[in-house]
């Protein structure tokens, strides 16, 4: 059946999604790549990161259990749904459409993508069959949208953590698949906190480590 | 030289280091015991615990990475610090002296304990070592008295949760190792939550993980 999902979401010690002070130059956050490490060097990474870019990977990247995580999570997805600052680091209303997200022309997503904002804009097409649609009545509506256009696949939910935590809190969620990494970030956009997650329903249904990651998929 | 530490640190997935409603019957607080699950079948532990209770260990129990862990939270410890809950579900001042902690006559510290606490209190002596003593005068007030009885050795904060966040907070801490394990909690009393810990100083020196926890010590 179809799944409303949170896949190869990074964490750390101290339970951040990403790091604080979002910019251009820092899409993580100060310190939020940290919470990646265990994700860039595997294949399916690599893989990604040049189709991307349009550069052969330099290094056939890892197949271990990173890897396997990493596959897992781009698999069945129908369409995606990002939060706004995910989508770039643009604020407030679009004052010209410039700006066409992190990836370049040819996004890693292949599939519908809905942008929550506040702000209406015309839909993106980008190549690879990747669009930007973008979405300004909520949340739920947001997800309505995906799911038609995922066609009975999943929607996941890519983040940001406040999108996330959005999604969590409403009960909306089937399933979280988060890498605990040995980062410390002290500051940043905390993912669970403040979420009862077993009222909630969730329970721990798979816990694996990596020596890069402590890789856990919470589902209810 | 002479640490203050933190170990074997049982931690949720939702960064809990106790369940909620810590009572005569759940001293870990409810749901509080599955983050003591990757130590409970250890060598270290089952020794410890028959020990305690004067029975012969029915299983000699693990040797692996979690036991590793679980013996080297005892060693070259000189002092403990524990917070009241810890010591017990007392609350208010001691009316009587019979409580005398959760572990029997022959409590695993084997070494001078000083118990936090606002109520005053004869120490109270026990068998195999270990003395009790009720400090009410804060936790500076403790360390100092802690370290002077541990000689040289490592002065260890046993918990709570609430204690372990105070010393943190007041930047006494050298080191802390946590086991964090597949549990999630919901509610309960948090650990790092709202603790900057990079501010702190601290950073991952170590992390490994079993199939029960991932391991990681934090220091400065």
């Amino acid at each position: 059946m179809s799944k409303v999902k949170v896949s190869a979401y990074g964490v750390s010690l101290d339970g951040f999604g990403a790091g604080p002070d979002q910019s251009l130059e820092q899409p993580m956050g100060v310190g939020g790549m940290a919470l990646h490490e265990w994700v860039l060097g595997t294949r399916s990474f690599q893989r990604m990161h040049a189709e991307m870019t349009g550069a052969t990977a330099s290094e056939p990247g890892r197949e271990d259990l990173d890897d396997a995580f990493a596959a897992r999570a781009f698999e069945n997805v129908g369409a995606w749904i990002l939060g706004r600052n995910m989508f770039g680091p643009v604020r407030g209303p679009w004052t010209n459409e410039d700006w066409k997200g992190w990836w370049g022309p040819n996004p890693p997503y292949h599939v519908p993508v809905f942008v929550l904002t506040h702000h209406a804009r015309a839909p993106l097409v980008m190549e690879g069959g990747t669009t930007f649609h973008f979405v300004t009545d909520g949340i739920q509506a947001a997800l309505a949208r995906a799911r038609e256009a995922a066609r009975g696949r999943d929607v996941r939910i890519g983040g940001g953590a406040a999108t996330v935590r959005q999604y969590l809190a409403a009960g909306l969620v089937d399933q979280i698949h988060l890498a605990i990494g040995p980062a410390l970030l002290g500051r940043g956009e905390p993912l669970l906190a403040g979420l009862d997650m077993v009222k909630l329903g969730f329970k721990c249904t798979e816990h694996v480590a990596s020596s890069r990651a402590m890789h856990v998929v919470l589902a209810r």
